[in-house]
């Protein structure tokens, strides 16, 4: 795999280095390895303009999601930074109205949830590489993206019980959908219990462990260039229909599967893919 | 682990026992060894005013429910019982109205799935510990639970084709989501056969294995001592909010989330979490 | 298990070969193992027929469905035939209006989609048994039926985007809830990969993996076989529910099973059953 | 009409009056007129008990609701009584933790809108008869009701956001479902504005209205008796069907239809109907 | 309007008269005027298969439903007939088990349901004009139909709980979607009682009412002529959308909606139309 | 009322008008008479630039939107423009792939329509006042507020199907839950033909009809003026509860309104609500 190129037009982000390691792939790193990767406000922001952009970018099929460092793909919110900005917990002697309080903290929520979100909108594959320390929010992020691999010295935990809340930003949400066993599900969250890479594997959170870090992000980048080279009308729509297919019946979803395919199916993507399979060559795609 | 001491106020029931054995936790037996634990009306409805207790009790933050003696956590229903009290069965040669029979099963149906039901209803997390013959329903109540652990001699069926019905208590309608594999599901649900606690394991139904029932026990116990030391509104709402998610899309969840901890994230658990985290000591809780 | 006979009056198909090889069991073979069971359209509209039949043909209480010859469940669609059939493949220049064109388009998916159903539909449980190459709409039928399993040679894939579009006859809209790990599930299906029968099995696509072909066979008949001694209405009526369940929260579940088991629960099979349950004896159980 | 005799059976209630005014039909009489019909904590948890009873009383075919008194069917909420009962507007210096005190609420909550909802879940069709001041709570228990008639002299408000809060007892759940106009409900229900009998009947509140109290009650008590007189298989299954229907799509709704007829059309009462039908005679019905 | 010719390819009902008197406009009458145009099974099977095929006949763009004869739209179901081939009301002896029975009574009443809803079905925008006595089947029937025009002798009733049963071919499914007030929705299906235009009118059941059925018919097929000059890409996704937004939320209507379009917004009719609007000319469309 | 002033902050925009003529009330005015108010792409990109501010301004409590001019609340989308700059309508020759097509539809419309939807997720209640040509994209916008009133001169028509599609803005998805009567919804629909304020007012699209557009401004002025008086936490709540009880069923509803409540019942609104109610004088509320 060659050197990676920066991705032109995303190279003025505080938080997040972005590189173009093959074509169609976009490579979006959690830039504050100081840190352990932790998020600030800014930062959830920032990550929103950015999977926005990828998300009708014709010069990506694929993005690869990782954290910076050795130690973390990230250890979640950063706690003392929200403390501090948070005046209940610092103490302020002024009560709001709990109405009131509750009104600005559920637009904090709902922002919060469509920023980490905009990975699952994001209308290319996201293949999210954990690795070292991966908690709270690095749960909630990973959910949103389409697979899951890490390195086999990552620890996952639902941490948010322990922050005295339930978990809010998706991870209650998504997670009974990631995996199958839901009294795993259960535990994990309940418990705000470390679990590993091995574990994280036999349950299906993710679909891929390896060694360490590097090899990890490699195997995503090959699986992301393997994606780049298909039809993306054909990559993007399975992800719409998948994630239209978990949360519906299959009823509903075979109709909007074929209201969907009613409009893609007379892509030209199909005849190219089709005669270059009978004749045994790499198709081109025009840009989507 | 100190001796269970009486849980004050729930020793007035005839077929369930119900110890103390941790601070905040209870500990719910079925108690009818000498029938395999099997099951009588008496005692569902005997179940569903027990956990309805539960559920509102600020003494109590976790619950653990296992089934007295070595042999069973339960056979399921006591069918000689349930015989004797059907007249269809009992031979009886007068013949019901069609409708008029179809109302009466119905209410008996609903009020059977509503006390099974009390388990999953029940505000508190509920450890399920199964442990030899487990089976009909035994699944039933199991899956109503949060978290499933068994003993290495579990030996688990979903016995209800056998009897000449399709299972109405809630193991059809909720096995699906407790596991992954629907192809396994169909399989034990059709067939009536047998399955093992490895197999249990390894499809995901219970999330843990230990030699003996004892075992089981004590790791049921332990978890549950664990989550009674966190945050009660931390760990109900995990409860709530993860019930919500099986059943509903991941857009309808976040939104429900944002809802619930609106108000939720006001609490004083937020702080006297964060603060105990940073200070490396042990929070305390007010009642729940 | 005595040499399968035919099946009375299901002789007349030109794709498919039906025999009896149990009392109640019906084999149906996909039978165009020269072209790899590729199917055609007439294929599929002969399915329905097949399936709609088997589903009231009270002399059937289970079902298996195998690919006839060595190499081959089946190679899905017969790329080669469709393309031959679809004008915009064969180079045509007319160019339909898009919107016609998709109205055309959209009533011959909804006309594959359901005949494909049809599996689904059948109120009989289906037993799929994998082998060999088992790519396309092999996954689209096995997940259809109940019950996969699969020998040792089985190789899978999710082949739709390797020929430029989103797989719309079913494989997207019940891949995710027959498998518990939805990173899986669109590692599969985004990258189009071939899978093996045990990475089949480890993810519970597969509940059974047989060391041949007549290996596995052998076993879908003899659980078909198992389940054609059972109370048809109770087989039925949890084919039915379980897939009612797949589909809804578990309160609407719940309720609808309520309504079922008002009526059903009403039937001889019940003290049938219970009766030679007691009486340690076989039962036999009236046509359905 | 012959003068009403009491119920056998429901004579024991504080503030429920339950007479029979015809064979088969309950007539229950909200008793509080000197506080205008207002309600207190133990007239819902009364209301609950008594519906539940009528539900199942085979001696019931049809239920007419009314309030005592000239001067209103009920004011709805007894404000004074609540407001004394409730710390925080009887200005309590001690505040709760907000999420204990919002599980408090919740609970309370919960257990109101389950009293109110016991009229809906009444299996027999219940008609509501509204007169005077019908305001709050009247609309909540009203919306339960299967019809609505009301005297000239009725006058209606969905008056909670005068007392500072969003309607939460079920008029918000099920106004937009009983009335077609959406502005108009928004409408009332914003401004809290007083709307009188004719409006009621344009929207479709209301589907008749009498000129005085005791026109409207006849009018009411006449349409149960004839419901009365109808088979009972019938008309509780419509109201169940229907108030599905309200709630599911179409195809939802005539997948349980299916499901529920399936048995119901077994019954005897379907032939007793025909023929006498036939024959131009009155059929008589066994009791449900 | 110039005197109906027959329309290609429909002469060889039996129990419909089916004439084209407009381009692209069929009129399918009920012919059995003698017995007041009542059902048999023959019937709703033969019309399943002419609105299949109306659905896709690109010579036709819109249908109008009357009844033959002046007295009756329909008068339902034809009892006696069904009587007879009823066993169970014919007197026979013989009791099936009631499983057995559900089971052959579920399936025809889903082949009945079917074949109504293949009016609704239709992809072409129906429009039903009713008159005289319009009872039981005339209710579901017209539900399922775009828009309802009546004269002003039509006499309707919801009559199936007089037959001792709760209707199940689609009015309860659909009635309460159709009009506004609940109230008057129980009303007249747990009543039985027959409604005239006047009142269908008020509640919206109708959207016109003529002198008399000439007059109504010509209504009708005046309507059926304009929708008919518009452009069939634009109608039939009205249609479509109108009847997918009824049975979902906002949400879920809002994103099927902009799939379908994202389509259909290609087609050259939008051209076609707006070109010919700016010019103040007829404009021509494709067939479809 | 006092003559409007300008609203502080609000004074930037290019096609939208906006002043405060009462305390709490702001006065949004589509502002391009010229054009009729015809919709550019800017102007909804404007107008959700507005609403979502509107949404959380705490100087804001209710909201009114009417447009310039004697002639037109709004003319709908400015054709012409948006012909122009279409290049499939502008003759261009160059055909794209029509999946990519899709995509770029697909986008457009999506962001269309949050833009619109802004007026419906704005947390305050919006009045719309419609008067003259009110079409197209009329009924979109007055569909997403809370209460439609308009002027005796109104003209409206869902006017989409004349320029050969299917309205895709909100129209389809909202006026089947805006209006009882589903046959007129077809009608208008499906004909795109005018119907005047008094059919409006009939079939309960809008609540109020007045003589011109001055009393009808004036009227809705003074509707948001009242309800700008009354506690916000109770009028925002009411819109959210209503707004989600129209999506979802009344058991789903109940759920979300005792969760919703749990916290907001805990504002200080309520004390000052029922207190000033005791005391009979005007209360104030906290901003929010």
């Amino acid at each position: 795999m060659a050197a990676p190129t920066s991705l032109a037009g995303y190279d003025s982000y505080t938080y997040f280095l972005i590189t173009s390691p093959a074509p169609y792939v976009a490579h979006v790193e959690i830039n504050r390895p100081a840190k352990l990767n932790a998020f600030l406000r800014a930062m959830w922001l920032e990550l929103r303009v950015i999977f926005d952009k990828l998300s009708h970018d014709p010069n990506v099929r694929a993005v690869v999601l990782t954290g910076a460092g050795d130690r973390a793909f990230t250890a979640g919110l950063d706690v003392q930074a929200a403390a501090a900005s948070e005046p209940t917990l610092a103490g302020s002697s002024i009560k709001m109205d709990v109405a009131r309080a509750a009104t600005v903290r559920r637009r904090d929520l709902v922002e919060f949830q469509e920023c980490i979100q905009a990975v699952e909108k994001c209308e290319k594959p996201v293949i999210c590489v954990l690795h070292g320390i991966s908690i709270g929010l690095a749960i909630d992020l990973s959910t949103c993206a389409d697979v899951r691999i890490c390195a086999a010295n990552a620890r996952f935990a639902v941490k948010e019980v322990d922050i005295g809340l339930a978990a809010d930003i998706g991870t209650l949400s998504r997670l009974p959908k990631c995996v199958g066993s839901f009294s795993w599900v259960k535990d994990v969250c309940l418990s705000a219990r470390m679990f590993d890479a091995r574990e994280a594997l036999t349950v299906g959170f993710v679909s891929q462990v390896h060694e360490d870090k590097s090899k990890a992000v490699e195997a995503g980048l090959k699986m992301a260039e393997l994606l780049a080279t298909k039809s993306p009308v054909a990559v993007q729509g399975t992800k719409e229909l998948l994630n239209h297919a978990r949360d519906h019946s299959v009823d509903e979803s075979l109709r909007y599967t074929a209201i969907w395919n009613q409009g893609m199916l007379q892509s030209d993507d199909v005849s190219a893919a089709l005669l270059s399979g009978l004749q045994k060559r790499k198709p081109t795609f025009e840009k989507l």
